[in-house]
């Protein structure tokens, strides 16, 4: 299958390069980037020299649609609503990987980001957690792809709002990112030297991934959810842990935990679902497209605790998990890397 | 003055050194050290090479009577509090970094710790937060030094259950800390390939310092406080930012906040109190005795954000602040360090 | 295949089984560890929760024999020495990560390190750098593979001092290694907050992969060479930069450099010659077999810089090089890891 | 005295105010920033919240020359050179921290950077290095600062150059620094997430940094003197290792290596001289002003190792102590900082 990827060299289109070269039923066609056109993708990024010969282009999008049959966008929100719809309407289908078609409500959208050019679009896109929309996937032209603070909350909180064990009403996340979550684009707070040694929160209750993350609970709960959320930049490159207060609506047993996310994740082979007590590390999902989740129960007190990569499940690694969905290949494929440690 | 470190060789140690080294009523006369013994301090962290020619050697407590006036106990627990009756008994001053003498019921000490050895000394001691406690540590013969998660998580909430605005038993606390917290002794865990790039939580509802704070938050409000308490480990050397998540009684606004910051703090040299939705970070208070305290208020939901260098405000420079009130000389003596950033 | 590998808990071990996992042609059957015998492999190692279900077991030489065909030996140098013989005796074929075997001569191996118990068998052992003597490792029953260093090193240099362009005495390597090369026993200095922001030489002109290195280097040239070796740890966790400066025997131009590195190396899959001027980063390299190699030519001053990531082609990944040639496998398969970037 | 910074948001600029707000004599009368210019600048830094109160202005040199009577340069190069003689007209004394007046022939600087507008201030200007030029430095009205690499290459090789006893024609210089030294600016290079784990060599025998150092050492060797110089970039923040080869004319002893160090530098508060075979690191000057210099002997091989904090002695803290001599002040003023560690 021919791919194309729009914003190829920003970090996520780094990481589907890097998971894509490996997988068995695709060719990689296109890469587009307006920055760095005409040069040699591993000239940009040199850890690929010798392993693909791809140039970058200018995006121009009837080039695309004659290259390409399925397209990967990984540019900043606002441009994707652009690009998007002029995929689909020739029929391609698409995994969007920024924030422009994650949402139901326009309303919402516009509320956090800006105006939509594309609201049209908003109901036909699946929100592209495999874990937990499969079926819708299977199907979707358009996938958007979760962000990755999202999908480090979404996946431990799902369970037990639809088995309906938790308050809806008094949910805390504390996250903390490491840097490569920011992008590759030029910013002060990304320089080495701010970063190291300099663990900070930002945007407290004021975060783009909240709506998102609200949209999706209140979904799974059938009623409105809404969630205290506080982001925290770490100094490490890659990797998210989520950490998740929440209370229980009556006293349980870590065993009835355990079911209950068994139930929903046994059989996922991107789950590890930890013993009581047994707490992950973003250094064990490292490069790996797992989410590890880990709890610990006091009384009523629930704190639930998350592990991805951001780059892998967290971004590029679900997107290619979607596209095997979308396609019908084997949905593991080209994404069982084993985590790198150290 | 004549002072002692019994513990030299650790990093609150090393910190105590740094610190006394530039304090003009100080003189060093015994570092103390079972492992370095009859080496030159220097050699062990060269970092003083031609700034001290003090050796190392072993502990003999006539002998340290003998020599210091004053003495620093910066053993671990369990080794402290056969030490400190001894030196209590011959009018010494003493301020321990150890948890020995932090808590005024024994049973809770020998809860969360093992059987106290000199119980009886537990009322005597005070604890060492001097921006609470300035007046017993005046006249203190025994000053227990805070743990460094206690005095960051502390430090914010007492004005607020002071002034009784805030629930006292909806309080979580979520506390990342650098590596240097878990001090010099060689542990797996603490080795820069296991730590780096690798954020962890930890002994979540189950740390040590979690009673610390709980008897220190009661004193202050009146009542019986419980917190829920999750550490993380992160990779970085020096600082703690804890994010703390309250509720308050009623609805009231940012300036209240700042208002009732300002009473208690206002007037306090290392406490710095950042404008609404202005976020510390440990960065801005490396190698700095300041404790930089944020907040975000949005309806009754108030989160708390405090930033320590663990080694400095959370151990040795506290220790020094109580020291400089103890002897009665000017509270910032030595402890002016602009931070160093980047 | 059935394979074995002998002290699995430290990180050139855990790096053999995250490789091997991926291996068609590899069945793992044994495990061994002394201090985490009993243990599941993925306990002491939890990224692999959920991938492997080997448990550790104490060595046992009779047990290994009968239940591996190809064993790796990652035990410290002293322990190898004892255990090979044993398994070569009953004709399995062996790879040894330890230094006990890379050495022609027991002298220069007793001179650096302490006295061989297995000197006979030093004639028979290869010394593993499959760029260079692939012929041999074909049929070897042993191999011997070669440090991390050593293999950043050797593999610039031989090309030059086989076609004889530089001047044999006046060779000098600046290397730069990762922490993770240390290993993971426990050493204060490997501590992260010894090593964060410490960049630190040692053992200059001491080191022992100097004669490990020069062998090699008078091996290819014909003639003795000695060197002049500095290394240097650096505060990351996996690669090694080799800079290293030699002398030309006649100014030549850029071209003719690489002209000979192509000769020696275009065909190499895992090697990755740079154009003048153009220089490597452990970044491009980091979880891949990739030996980077760049240089700078003015005049007679020629600067050759290397990269590896030490723990793939500085050991694990070489080790598993050598295993593919020696069993008739394709050489690269299991090692087609894309450099993990950032 | 009055002292004005221009150029004062950069690295440099927050290490000069960070040391000048300890010193006696100095009051901070202006700090000025284009792309700042109004704001607090304890609100671009906020380490210094509570600690400064000084808003950031746009330059304006009769402002300037009104407002204060000592004056540092923290601009880059071209910006210096125009900004520089309208101050020493008006007889005010500065320190320039660019490059823009470290050399006496425009030629050479013209060659490595570009034109000069000030040629005639080149033979005016005095290099401040205090250590080698301080009788010139005290009555000197123009100090140009030296660069970091130079500082840390110039002072162990001065010595030996100006007894005659090193070779000049094969001095190799293997630097290592930390990314503060690539400034605040952004580029992409000084990321985190490209840093982080990346050593990378750059500008190999191609640094601006070369000429400077040479030209200094031609002077102490009175003949011309070429090196080899070939810069790396550490994933860390502070800190420079230069590890310098050097052959000895006749063979000597260690103590002959050590006496020459002794006789220039036993009495300079800023070097301390380690016993032979013990190696300095960055760890042990981070925050300090300190040149730690070691040294490894073997035969004719003399292998120079030196650790400066690139921010401190490299730059800013250089520069006030060159302030200290040009006014008569005690030459340690504000500079007696203990390194950080860890």
């Amino acid at each position: 299958m021919k791919v194309a990827i729009i914003g190829a060299t920003g970090y996520t289109g780094l990481e589907l390069v890097r998971i894509l070269l490996n997988h068995p039923e695709v060719h990689i066609t296109a890469l587009t980037s307006e920055r760095f056109s005409g040069q040699d993708y591993s000239s940009v990024f040199p850890s690929l020299r010798g392993i693909i010969r791809t140039s970058l282009e200018t995006l121009n999008i009837d080039k695309i649609i004659r290259k390409a049959d399925f397209i990967f966008t990984a540019v900043p929100h606002k441009e994707a609503m652009d690009i998007v719809p002029q995929l689909i309407e020739k029929d391609k289908k698409v995994v969007d990987l920024s924030a422009d078609f994650r949402f139901k409500q326009p309303s919402t959208y516009e509320k956090w980001y800006h105006a939509h050019s594309s609201p049209e679009l908003l109901s036909q896109a699946v929100y592209g957690l495999p874990e937990i929309n499969r079926k819708k996937i299977r199907y979707a032209a358009l996938v958007s792809n979760p962000g990755c603070y999202p999908t480090s909350v979404i996946m431990p909180l799902v369970p037990l709002l639809k088995e309906d064990i938790i308050s809806t009403r008094a949910i805390i996340v504390d996250s903390k990112s490491g840097v490569s979550g920011a992008g590759r684009s030029l910013k002060t707070q990304s320089l080495f030297s701010e970063v190291s040694e300099g663990l900070k929160p930002y945007n407290i209750m004021n975060h783009r991934h909240q709506p998102e993350i609200e949209e999706q609970l209140s979904s799974a709960a059938g009623i409105s959810v809404s969630i205290t959320f506080a982001p925290h930049l770490v100094p490490m490159n890659r990797g998210i842990i989520s950490t998740i207060y929440v209370r229980l609506k009556h006293s349980t047993s870590a065993q009835t935990i355990q079911n209950i996310f068994n139930k929903y994740y046994k059989k996922e082979q991107f789950v590890r679902i930890l013993p009581e007590g047994t707490l992950p590390s973003t250094g064990f999902v490292r490069g790996s497209n797992y989410c590890d989740i880990g709890f610990c129960l006091q009384g009523k007190k629930l704190i639930l605790v998350s592990a991805i990569d951001n780059l892998v499940k967290g971004a590029s690694g679900q997107a290619v998990q979607n596209m095997n969905i979308m396609q019908g290949f084997k949905e593991a494929t080209a994404l069982e890397h084993i985590p790198l440690y150290p």
